[in-house]
């Protein structure tokens, strides 16, 4: 097996250097959910991390490895959301002018938050406009950093630092439930839990409508797809990463998938249940094991609700 | 000054019976409330308790010391909502027969979860009937044990544990902010917070259309108002508590009310900012803390979200 491009070392100093500055996010149970899946669960729950979502780990990661003449260059980044939000708000941190790409059609509580936060918005429209390249030449003419939102050893690293503390407090687990977009999330989530949890299954979990992880893992090649149409607004990329693909391979039992009416009925069993806001893509591995697409009965299992930034009206619309 | 029916060690002895039962929820803390109050705020997310409120520990707390014939002619309580939730998942917990004795017009959720428990639901109408008389009777007729949903010395003492755990968790506070309706979590609440962090002020927090406390207070005695016109369904009581009253006047700083308006704007600030999902009723600490009533600027801050139950319906309406 050739070498991976992170380590779980990558994720135990990702930890170190997040500690005081990420919050350490609270494992939630609950026995109604443990009825309902005949499981023992424990909700990760990053809705609760700094700007809503588990991406602040990976962008600060990054940006504090940054020697002084880089930040002065200051950042950029593209995202349809929640990385964007996670950059922005590291380099408020850091003191780092940071440039954010984000798609026209993005959520305006995720736009508005990202504006919020000090960052330059640079809109594109998604499904015209390749926003790498935007972010590319961005940078290029700035010499600012590229931070790209999953494809990045350091992004990756901390993204798995989420895991580290889920096992940390709770002890081992059987199975990982963990929401895919990119892959950096599950890839990272993977380095932490196989290390600390000799034995664990690790699932990513993405949507039905794109479900370019379930092909490329078939094929054992990395599938571009068309930008899929799911409510999960935060997991609409169309391959998965040159670094996190192998990562995966070598580490995860699999990828499922799970449909937006799926999602929906996570959505509204957090609300009711757990009283927590998570956006559609947060609820992905929660909605594997409340649908049994990952037969979880009988073991102990670990859920990562990855984040919860979602406009009002959405939300009103999706728990109906 | 006379003695209180309840004391410090009574919250101490009702810890030691809620641990592991009881869930021992996250102090929650937010860069961004910090920011708009000027102070450092620890916020004790009850709506993560089990049945979505604190009441689930002064309800066990109460049915846990009942001895085995009482347990076997069962429990009645009359309740709103999370009072019920909290004596029919005790019950259940407990193998005890529950009846619960609740408002025709209380939300569907709370309805519908305390059949879920398994409890028995009389309804009756808020505006015409005597919740307590026909709760009395009941209780009567089978023998069974009344359990009020506030001014009882071990529902006081139960509730108290919240504030305890708060600042075993996170060190002394300067203030407290606590939802008041009948003001079980004041008194207990109290009790905990004056004993572990000596000077702390303790403030109730209730809705402007109702406010007992505030004319008990000003009086010297205890008022009956009608039942107040508030989206706070949970602080619709008319009255402090015969138990809860002098508990208050001893061991607080006071009480201060806030509008529907306030009470909108802090549920709106802990869906975009905090992503929970909590109940007009569970917000009266943070609306306190947002608006200012209470001076927190520059000071360590303890507040209560005291439950998190509330239709969809409702919920989309009032962030809207």
């Amino acid at each position: 097996m050739p070498a991976l491009a992170v380590t779980f070392d990558d994720v135990a100093r990702a930890a170190e250097r997040l500690r005081g500055v990420a919050h350490r996010t609270p494992a939630i149970t609950s026995a109604t959910l443990d009825e309902r899946t005949g499981a023992q669960v424990f909700l990760k729950a990053e809705n609760l991390q700094r700007m809503g979502a588990f991406k602040f780990r990976g962008a600060y990661n990054r940006l504090v490895q940054l020697d002084p003449a880089a930040r002065a260059r200051g950042v950029v980044a593209f995202s349809s959301g929640n990385h964007a939000q996670g950059v922005a708000l590291a380099a408020k941190l850091l003191g780092i002018p940071a440039a954010i790409v984000m798609p026209t059609d993005a959520p305006a509580a995720k736009l508005a938050a990202t504006r919020g936060y000090g960052a330059e918005v640079v809109l594109y429209d998604r499904f015209t406009m390749n926003r790498a390249e935007i972010a590319q030449t961005l940078a290029a003419e700035r010499g600012a950093t590229l931070v790209p939102p999953f494809d990045d050893p350091a992004i990756i690293a901390g993204q798995g630092t989420a895991a580290l503390e889920l096992i940390e407090d709770v002890g081992p687990l059987d199975v990982l439930l963990v929401c895919t977009g990119g892959g950096g999330l599950l890839s990272g989530c993977a380095l932490a839990a196989t290390k600390l949890s000799p034995g664990i299954a690790v699932y990513g979990v993405e949507p039905e409508a794109g479900d370019d992880w379930v092909q490329s893992l078939a094929r054992n090649e990395r599938v571009t797809i068309p930008v899929p149409d799911t409510i999960a607004d935060g997991m609409q990329t169309q391959s998965p990463g040159e670094l996190t693909f192998p990562i995966v391979q070598a580490l995860c039992a699999g990828v499922v998938t799970v449909s937006d009416e799926e999602l929906r009925d996570a959505m509204r069993f957090a609300f009711e249940r757990l009283k927590l806001v998570i956006e559609p893509s947060g609820v992905a591995g929660l909605a594997a094991a409340l649908t049994g697409r990952v037969d979880v009965r009988g073991k102990r299992v670990g859920v990562t609700l990855s984040g919860g930034n979602i406009d009002a009206a959405t939300f009103a619309r999706l728990i109906a």
